[in-house]
C-alpha cells in the first residue's frame, strides 16, 4: 500500500487547558489532536472502541515524528487529519497534519502497532481490519 | 477520629506542563499535585501501590471541593499538603493544601472511596488499612 | 437573579487522554470538559475569547465543588452543560453536570471571577457583560 | 560539538494522571516527563527560568522524534535524562531516554529553538547561554 489514503479530517477548537504560559498551544497536546483524529479514522470505518481489538488486544503508539512549524492560538478553530500512509504486519503508520484555515501548523508521522495486553507482545493484524482500512 | 493526623508535605515544582495561556498554573493542575501528595501520604505508611488495594479493589474520588486564593506560578517551588480529617465506613477525607512559602494558595478537602473494580460498588475499608492511617 | 438560567450543553466524547490506568476518566479531567461548556456557553453569547475580557482582564476559578456519581469510560458520549446559577459583582457562578443518556455522572457547582491580568485583584464585571448573560 | 554531552538524570514517579485506560503511561506524557528534565537541565546550568530568555524570547520546541520500546506502568520509580546533542544557532538538540533501572523504555531526540515572543522568529542563541551549555 502506497500513499496516504482515506484522509479524515476533524475539526479541534483550542481550549485553556491546552495553552500553557508562552499563550500557545502547549507542544505536547497536538498529540493528544493527533489520537483523537485516529480514533475517529477508525470509527467512521466502524470500530466503535478504537484502541482495544478483542478484550486482550490493544494498540500502541511505537513511534512519533513531529514538526512543530507554527503554535497555535486559544480559541483558535483548527482541523486535524489523520491519513493512513502504511499498514504492516504488526502495524499501522499515519500521517497527520494541524490546519488552521489553509496553513499547516505540525505535521507528524504516527506508527502504532497491536500488542498483547498481557505480554506487550505484537500481535498480527487481523484480515479483516487489514480490509476495512485499505478499503477506507 | 478528628482532627487532621499526620500531616504529609510533598515538593512540587511548576512546569510549563502545569501552566496555562493565563501565564499561571492551570487551575485542573492543583488535583494532579494533590493526588500526588495523597499517593505519597499511603505509600509513606506503607502502600506501594495506594490507587489498588488488591486486584478487584480502586480508590476513587467521589468529592472535591477546592478554594484557590492566589495562583501560583511557573517555576515556582511548592509545598503540597495532604493530611487525613476524617476515616468513615468506606470513605476517607483529606485536607489538602498548596502552599509558596507560607502562603496557602490552594486548600481543598477531597474524599475518596474504596469501590469493587467490576462493579463500581463501596467496599468496606480494611481493618488494616484503618490501624494503618489512623496511627500515622 | 435565580435559578439556572440559559443552559447550556456540549457534547464530549471520552478519549484516551481523558482516562486512568482505573479504566475510567480520571476525576481531573471532567473539569476540562466543565471549563469547555463554560467556554461555549459564552461563546454562544458572543465572546469569542471567553477567558480574557480584553487585554488587561481574564477569569479565574475561585471555587469548585464536584460530586462525582459514576465513572464515565472511553468512547463513550457525554453530554457536559453549563448554566448560570448567579452574578456578583465580579463573579459568576454556574452549575455544571455531565451526562450519559439521561444519568447525571458528575454534577458541579464552579465560581470564576474577573481578576486584573498583573496584579490578580478582582475586577467589578462590565454591565454589557451583566445583560449580556442574564438575557441568555 | 559532538557526542552528547553534560547528560542529566531526573528521577520521576508515574502517578495515576500520567496512565490511561490500556494501564500504562500515556505516551503522550512522557514528553512532559523529557521537558522537566530538560528544564532541570537548564536550571543546573543556572537558568532559573528556563523557558523564558529575558522578558520577550522563549524556547518553543521545533521538532520530536520518539520511539516507544516497553510501557511504564503506575508506580514505578523511572530516570528521564536530557543530554545536549547540537547547538546550532538558534536552536538546542537534546537526546532524551526514560529508564527502568537499566531498562531504555523510550528514548528521543527534541530541538528546541529560541524565538521572539510577539513575532515567533527565530533569535540567534546569546553568546553567553552558548558557553554555559557547552561548559556543562
Amino acid at each position: 500500500m502506497s500513499g496516504v489514503s482515506g484522509e479524515f479530517s476533524l475539526p479541534v477548537r483550542v481550549y485553556i487547558e491546552d495553552t500553557d504560559a508562552g499563550g500557545i498551544v502547549y507542544y505536547v497536546n497536538y498529540l493528544k489532536y493527533f489520537e483523537r483524529a485516529r480514533t475517529e479514522f477508525m470509527r467512521a470505518r466502524g470500530y466503535d472502541k478504537p484502541a482495544f481489538l478483542g478484550p486482550d488486544s490493544l494498540f500502541v503508539v511505537t513511534q512519533a515524528a513531529v514538526q512543530y512549524r507554527v503554535p497555535a492560538r486559544l480559541d483558535e478553530a483548527l482541523q486535524v487529519t489523520a491519513g493512513l500512509a502504511s499498514v504492516g504486519a504488526a502495524t499501522l503508520t499515519f500521517v497527520q497534519r494541524v490546519y488552521r484555515g489553509r496553513d499547516c501548523l505540525v505535521d507528524a508521522e504516527i506508527s502504532i502497532a497491536l500488542v498483547d495486553a498481557a505480554s506487550g507482545k505484537p500481535k498480527r493484524l487481523p484480515a479483516s481490519l487489514r480490509r476495512d482500512l485499505q478499503g477506507g
